[in-house]
């Protein structure tokens, strides 16, 4: 086993790692910005070394100092947390070279998955449902009515220099395509000077449900049930829980299958996620492996009793795994609390924290690097806490959760709680009917008609 | 079911209670005295009622105030907490009396347990294992031998009116009966002027042992499997845990059926532990019963998925039991935090809450009504904080106690943090051989060797 890990991040997640690794009996070594002094990682770890500026460019992204932090206080492996360069081949084949283990995946995985193109061509050569549409952009109306035909309606066209909703069409049937067609083309063309299409399955009610997976260096993979997180606001998770309210046993099972064929198509060693669109009819599509841990772990941590942290060491130094499936226990949720207006945009809200007081008792569980007196500082990631509940069902977890906000107590910033609080009381998210569109219809009441 | 519970308590278990109410939909009223005015359970309470000043005889036991203040708050129900009033029979009565329901036991039921020599009467009629020895004052020197020879050596024999370990003999053979019997004699009565006898079975390396039960009104019973709260100091509970590590399958289904004996003798309706004495052998014996929440219950809800306060509630709602027992699927240590000065003979240190912050992340819960800037008044319980841990093996569970309790920071005031943080490193405890003798001999080291 590891004797010494340096944790290259920051924030609840540099904390999260040095937990386990203290429970584990390793010791640690926090990396730190200069504006990153007073956090808690720092405080904690075993050891600390500043590896420059507050801008991520200058230290958390900064390959060479975390290197020579690394030698300097002798660890022998990083872990890398989530973002910064958790995903980063080039970080990860240094390491190697330096003889420091990388907790994370190997280049070639982090390669393989991050280049979107050649992921999706070894899932589907894996057997890994992939979203159907054209290899590239359509050479003419006769090539998109084939394709729409094959890959069956609704079809959604998309121009391929497009955004903002610019250029896109969903078409339902044969009949409304080659209008869609004509005006898709001509508004792109307008809109960039370029009318190339291609073609894509449109997902109806899409929901994003993930599937947690680990794989050992000898072959072995087991997955660790989904995580649905369709609340989303511009692709930034907000809420997640598990079980999904919109899965089945046989779903699970299907979509627990194809994960671990994924994570085999990959050689996949280490802990990851599997992240799939799934549609109304359960229908469900590959969008992407995360070759790292992710923020939302918690919650299947909360309902298998799994320290997947742990599990992401024990891999890396060679452990094998057991091989079995764990199926959910319990139902968790957790709100990822910011330091954002959400009564103003969810603009950012960083600055000192006044008054700190965090929620407790049965089936509640705080990740957070905040303390009261702590400055947050403009240059990173907004989000300040995780708020995670876990009950014997879904209506006792999210009334945990209500619970536990109208507690939380963060004074001096702004945070997203009194939005998570508006949540817990939505008639969509009571009913589990959130997609991946519920934000964009959602509206925040005014303060008044919380403080009820 | 109720529509408001008043809580007639204060600190960790006034707000323990209000967090179940609040995600059962209840309304609540705190009561509280003129020193508890700025605790958390008035601020997180719907209503608060002030009913008297400091001294508890003056407010928090005041009968009359709390009835006065359930009337004019309409509540239909009072919890009592633990302690104070929650196993009075009279106030049980009073509260039925004014129509007002008590969550917790009957007059006669309370009375009937609390009354030592009643209780151990039923207890030896159902058939639970009672500790044997002489009824009352022993006649002369040939009852003592007879009754010794019955109850099997090695015996106790203590003074009637004993205290501090005068007149008090433990003998190991008939042999050493007659030195015994004259010595203690003479001792009590240069003591106490008394030399009247009885005798005990002596308990060899005892363990309190408890098994949590519950009953309904309508004659179902369970049990939820024990709770080893072995480790205490002056018969207060420092650290409990489940299982026990003294435990066995065969023992705790015998204690399981002795305890749930127990209750049906009692009729008992609610939620109540059944203590025990177990010896080296795994015998075990009956020492009484309590009929309330306790403070440990943390651990048993978290072994098993529970919440202890909710069907507390729900029996006292009329609500059926399942009637299946509940095995422990994890391991789970509660070290309660007092302001104490753990190098200072565990002296009570009211005072000012400078900093406070609290561990958090997988497995680690709080209950607590402690913040910064609270000021702990002089007037109650030193106790201001449960530390709970789970995991899925005691070693981990005791890793992420001492995990958490090295990032618990309470300052401005003494507490036991120290003490069990050393205790978390102790051979005897490591080894799961604590006795209810371990605290007479363990020895806190020095501040500075714990800082290492």
């Amino acid at each position: 086993m590891f004797k010494k890990i340096l944790i290259a991040n920051r924030g609840e997640i540099a904390l999260r790692v040095i937990r386990t690794c203290k429970e584990m009996g390793i010791k640690t070594v926090a990396v730190y910005s200069k504006a990153d002094a007073d956090s808690l990682h720092v405080r904690f770890a075993d050891e600390a070394v500043c590896i420059g500026p507050a801008p991520s460019s200058e230290s958390y992204l900064k390959m060479t100092h975390i290197i020579a932090a690394a030698e300097i206080t002798n660890s022998d492996a990083i872990h890398p947390g989530y973002g910064f360069l958790s995903e980063n081949a080039k970080f990860s084949k240094i390491c190697d070279e330096n003889g420091i283990k990388f907790i994370g995946a190997s280049p070639e995985m982090i390669d393989s998955m991050g280049d979107k193109a050649s992921a999706k061509a070894t899932m589907l050569a894996a057997g890994v449902p992939c979203i159907p549409g054209s290899e590239g952009i359509l050479e003419n109306f006769e090539e998109a009515k084939k394709i729409a035909k094959k890959i069956k309606y609704p079809i959604m066209m998309k121009a391929t220099a497009g955004g903002g909703g610019k250029g896109m069409r969903v078409v339902k049937s044969e009949s409304e395509l080659q209008e869609a067609w004509d005006s898709a083309r001509k508004e792109a063309k307008a809109a960039f000077s370029n009318d190339g299409m291609y073609m894509e399955k449109f997902i109806e009610e899409p929901r994003h449900i993930e599937i947690q997976i680990a794989g050992d260096q000898y072959g072995n993979y087991c997955h660790m049930s989904e995580r649905d997180c369709s609340i989303q606001r511009r692709h930034q998770k907000l809420v997640e829980e598990t079980p999904s309210p919109f899965m089945t046993p046989e779903l699970r099972k299907a979509m627990g299958e194809a994960a671990i064929k994924a994570a085999a198509a990959a050689n996949y060693e280490g802990v990851g996620t599997v992240e799939f669109l799934v549609d109304k009819h359960r229908n469900f599509y590959f969008m992407e492996m995360n070759t790292r841990i992710q923020v939302e772990h918690t919650i299947t941590e909360e309902v298998i009793n799994f320290d997947l942290i742990k599990e992401q060491i024990k891999i890396a130094a060679g452990i094998k795994i057991s091989g079995k499936n764990y199926e959910p226990q319990m139902h968790a949720i957790q709100c990822r609390i910011n330091a954002e207006d959400p009564y103003n945009g969810f603009r950012p809200s960083p600055g000192a924290i006044t008054t700190y007081h965090s929620p407790g008792g049965h089936g509640v569980r705080v990740d957070t690097h905040s303390y009261a007196g702590y400055v947050i500082p403009p240059n990173y990631d907004s989000m300040i806490s995780k708020l995670i509940t876990v009950a014997q069902t879904r209506e006792e977890a999210i009334k945990k959760m209500k619970r536990a906000l109208g507690e939380y107590v963060i004074e001096g910033i702004k945070t997203t709680i009194p939005f998570h609080y508006q949540l817990m009381e939505d008639p969509t998210f009571l009913a589990g009917e959130c997609t991946t569109k519920f934000m964009e219809t959602f509206v925040l009441k005014d303060k008044s008609s919380l403080e009820d």
